[in-house]
C-alpha cells in the first residue's frame, strides 16, 4: 500500500478562468477507514465543468469548495481496505473521491463496479454521471418524439454526445455544434448526428438556421454564449430547453453589456409557450437505473459511441481542467491516476 | 330586431401605445347567419391585454388583426336568430364576438350560459377565459404545494385575482403586487391576499423581499417589467415560474439597453432549477371543465371574490382598451355593449 496520499486542494478562488496557482498539491499519510468506511486507491478521476462553480463562494446548488480542501470530483478506484459491509479489497467502486489519490468514504456512498460488463473508466461518462445527467436531461424534460429537431451545443462533450445519441436512437434530426473541424467530424461520422457546426467559423446563426430548416424542438442547453444566441430565434412553439450547462459563462466576471434579453426572452416564453427548466442530475437520481439499463444496451448493440480524452498524473489535473473551460478537450476528459494492480 | 351592426376595426398598427386613431368605428346592415350559424346581439364584450399583440404583424401565437377588421374579443350575448342545434332565439351565450354589436358565428363555437347560475358577465371574467388562464397556470405549472409562497404581478386584475385565490385556497402564503394603495387594499382586504404592495412606491426590490421572507416558489408572470425585476433575485430553488402575460412589454417599440441579464437568467435556470414555461388558455382546454367547476364552487361558498370594472358603450372600448394598458382599470375590465331585452 502506498503510504502517502497526494491531494490537489483549492489554494485560493479564481477571478474568472482558473489559473494553475489557483491549485496546490499537498501529501500526507493515507487516512484509515473508520467502522463502516472504505480506503480506496484512486484509478480514474473525473474533470467536468460544474467543478467550476464549486470554486466560487458565489450561492449555487452545492456549497462551494473551502481555501484548503481537496477539489471535489467522481472518482473510480479500487478498495483498499474495507470496513464495510458488502466491498471488500480489490472491488472497483466509483464515488465522490476528490482530487486525489486516495480516499475514505463511507461504504453506502461508493456504488461497485462490475469491471466485466464495461471499461471502468465509462462509469464517470458515458455510464456515469454526464451520461445520465444528458438522458435525464433530454428525455424528461426534452421528451423527444420522432421526426423533431434538436440541437446540442458542446456535442462532442460527455454530455452533448450522449445526448445527441439517444435523440438519434428517438428519431429526432440532430444538429451538434462544436469547436472545430475535428470535432466535427466526429460528431457526425462517429456519433451519426445529421450535422455539426463548427462554433470556431463565421455567421453561426445563418448556418444554424440552414441546418434547421423546420426550427428546433429541442435545445440542449449545455453552453450559453454564442451558441445560444444562435439557437434561442430558431425554437418552434412548445420548444423544450433543458438547461444543464453554461460553461460559456463559468468564467465570466461581469455580465455582457448591451441589449437586454431578459424581456425579450419572457416574451418568447409566452408567444411560443417555451418550456425552460434548469436541471442537476441529483434531481433524476430515480431514473439511474433506466440510465443504466438503456445506454450500456445501446454500446452493446454498437448504437452508441464514447470517446475519452486521457490525462496520465494527477498532477496534470489543473491544467486539464483549465483546459476543459476553454474547450480543449476532445471527448470525456478523464485523469488516469493510477493503474489497475 | 336593430337593423346596424356597428363594429370597431383596426385601423392601422400602433406604434407602440395604441391611440384612438388607431380604431374605426364602422356600421353596416346586420348579417344574416347561414345554416349552422347563429346571430348574435353582443351584452358584454371583455377587453384583455392580449388584444395588443392581435394589432401587431409581429409572429404570435395567433394571426393578427388585418388591417380594417373588427378588433377581436369574446363576447357574452343574446340570440337573436339560430339555425344552429341547440341554440334557440333568447339563449344567452359566449363565444370569440369581436368588438362588435352583433355577430355571426357556427354554433359549434359558442357556449351556451345559464343566466340563473352566475351573472352571464363572469364568462368573460372569473369564469371565463382570464379565469380559466389563472386556473390552468397556477395550478398545472406553478403546482402550488402548501406553505409556499407565490408572488402575483397585477394582482387586481382579471387573472392575477383568481390566481391569487386559488393559491390561498391551496393554502399558499400570497404577496400581491399592484399599481396604487386602492387596489392594494382592495388585494389584501378583499381578496385575502397576505400582503400586496404597491409598484409605484420606490424601492419595490427592498419591500418584496420584506414580504417574501422565506423566497418566493412561484411567480406568476402577468406583466414583466420592474415587477419581474423584483422578483427573480428572490426565486427559490425549484421556483416555477408561469409565463401568462408581459404586459409591460406590449408597447415597447426597443428593446432596454444596459446589462444583458439573458446569460445571468440561464444561469439561474440551472443553479435554482428553475421552471420557465410559458402558457395560453388554449392550451388547457382540457381543464375548462375542472376549472368551471371548483371556481363555480368556491363562489358559491363565499371563498372566492371578484371585481368588474364596467365601461357602458362599444364606441368606449378603445379608450377603455388604451386605460387596460396603462393598468388604469380596477379589476376585470367589460364593455357592456347593450342590456338585456
Amino acid at each position: 500500500m502506498t503510504q502517502t496520499q497526494r491531494r490537489i486542494l483549492l489554494a485560493r478562488r479564481p477571478e474568472g478562468a482558473p489559473v494553475p496557482e489557483d491549485f496546490r498539491m499537498d501529501e500526507q499519510p493515507v487516512p484509515a477507514p473508520a467502522e463502516g468506511e472504505v480506503l480506496v486507491r484512486t484509478l480514474w478521476l473525473s474533470l467536468d465543468p460544474y467543478m467550476r462553480g464549486r470554486m466560487s463562494d458565489a450561492a449555487s446548488y452545492a456549497k462551494a469548495t473551502r481555501i484548503g480542501e481537496p477539489m471535489t470530483a467522481e472518482c473510480v478506484g479500487e478498495v483498499v481496505e474495507s470496513r464495510a459491509e458488502g466491498l471488500a479489497k480489490g472491488d472497483f467502486v466509483v464515488g465522490r473521491g476528490g482530487w486525489q489519490s486516495h480516499f475514505v468514504l463511507p461504504g453506502k456512498d461508493l456504488r461497485k463496479l462490475d469491471p466485466e460488463a464495461a471499461p471502468l473508466s465509462t462509469a464517470l461518462g458515458v455510464l456515469g454521471m454526464p451520461g445520465h445527467t444528458a438522458y435525464a436531461g433530454l428525455l424528461a424534460i426534452g421528451q423527444p418524439k420522432a421526426g423533431e429537431t434538436v440541437v446540442i451545443g458542446a456535442a462532442s462533450g460527455a454530455v452533448g454526445a450522449v445526448a445527441g445519441q439517444i435523440a438519434k436512437i428517438k428519431g429526432c434530426r440532430v444538429v451538434g455544434i462544436a469547436g472545430g473541424a475535428e470535432k466535427c467530424r466526429y460528431v457526425t461520422d462517429e456519433l451519426g448526428f445529421d450535422a455539426c457546426l463548427d462554433r470556431k467559423e463565421p455567421d453561426l446563426a445563418g448556418r444554424l438556421k440552414e441546418a434547421c430548416p423546420d426550427g428546433v424542438d429541442i435545445y440542449v442547453e449545455l453552453t450559453g454564449g454564442p451558441v445560444t444566441d444562435a439557437v434561442l430565434p430558431l425554437l418552434n412553439f412548445f420548444a423544450r430547453i433543458p438547461v444543464i450547462g453554461t460553461i460559456a459563462s463559468y468564467n465570466a466576471t461581469a455580465a455582457a453589456e448591451g441589449t437586454d434579453r431578459l424581456p425579450w426572452l419572457l416574451r418568447q416564453t409566452l408567444v411560443k409557450r417555451l418550456t425552460i427548466k434548469g436541471m442537476i442530475v441529483t434531481d433524476y437520481a430515480h431514473m439511474a437505473g433506466d440510465f443504466r439499463r438503456d445506454v450500456a444496451g445501446w454500446i452493446r448493440e454498437g448504437r452508441f459511441k464514447y470517446r475519452e480524452d486521457v490525462v496520465d498524473g494527477l498532477e496534470n489535473a489543473p491544467e486539464a481542467f483549465i483546459g476543459l473551460l476553454e474547450g480543449r478537450n476532445f471527448g470525456k476528459l478523464l485523469v488516469r491516476v493510477a493503474r489497475e494492480s
